[in-house]
């Protein structure tokens, strides 16, 4: 049996997702047709163009926007001389909820990654060397993930900004909250034990 | 910080789906602004409004289609005398990968849930009636899940359609290929021991 095209198209368009497996797309899709609102398809389907159209990239930032700057660039209370240096604005979303982070960001859109052919000319170093000459900034937060890729990310950073006279700082490591040690990996002790800190 | 309206709006869209929480949703939403094709997020969006506006029921069977009747309904190659009563027009997809049932379908639209207020009237019943009447069947093959509710639509089923002259039967239960017995649940062993065959 030839299943009716705009079915097959949908589930195409469905497993074109990350994480979404054929399964989950058939799913998905009878989902859109059997029981989604009309209303709700053309909403979501509206969603989609308006955030191709809309959306760009804040020139100072790097920060998913539809205003130039970005409301975060363009905050006046925030502190301009504290910038945190992240992988995504996925990220920037993560920290902002948090509510106690008053610099801004710098989204480099990726890590240094040698196996997949991602070197420092494909990620935004530049521009962040560029905001540095400008901008006053008096410290550089690397918060980029703790995996090898972001590690040898933030060391090539490190090593890049060594003289310029800026504070350069990593996010720390060490157990999640909540985490038992006996549950908690062997990298993860050991950079706990690394990072320990004296109390008073 | 306020979020750019159109990534809160397709955050929602894509939260609205089946199985998709908040934080799954978020993610999705950046895939598609930051990484997704521009054609590939039209070609999405485009067959999302071509699924709601292209695809109805089919007259005959309920099951999801562009033609009317449905290709299913229309091959005259298949076994006019046999169907399949299943839950959704997702359940005929399954059954047809197997490529090796042969009669129609009856899509019923759900199963009976008086918990959920879902009764008799409310699912395809009525049309299965009517299309038993009409076009010469021999058998109907219950292939609904194996829950309480599938299992009591299948009783309700067989207890309406007794006396029609009709062969009823409903789909095995017993273990899944590949399970072995010290996994397998109770209810699955009991159904398993209830259904045995002789070997001869």
């Amino acid at each position: 049996m030839q299943y009716p095209k705009p079915i097959t198209k949908l589930i195409e368009s469905f497993s074109k997702l990350p994480g979404i497996g054929h399964k989950t797309a058939e799913r998905l899709a009878f989902h859109a047709i059997s029981d989604m609102k009309e209303d709700d398809a053309l909403a979501f389907a509206r969603a989609l163009i308006d955030a191709k159209r809309e959306l760009f990239k804040c020139q100072v930032c790097g920060f998913i926007t539809d205003t130039d700057p970005c409301s975060i660039c363009g905050d006046q209370g925030r502190d301009n001389a504290l910038i945190a240096v992240v992988e995504t604005s996925k990220d920037v979303l993560s920290l902002e909820k948090m509510r106690s982070f008053q610099g801004r960001y710098h989204v480099l859109g990726g890590v240094l990654s040698p196996l997949d052919g991602v070197g420092p000319e494909d990620i935004g170093i530049a521009p962040l060397i560029e905001r540095l000459k400008d901008e006053g900034i008096g410290e550089v937060i690397l918060a980029l993930g703790a995996t090898l890729e972001g590690d040898a990310t933030s060391q090539y950073l490190a090593k890049l900004l060594k003289g310029s006279g800026i504070k350069i700082t990593r996010i720390a490591r060490g157990l999640e909250m909540g985490r038992s040690i006996d549950y908690a990996d062997e990298v993860t002790l050991i950079r706990a034990l690394e990072g320990r800190v004296e109390l008073t």
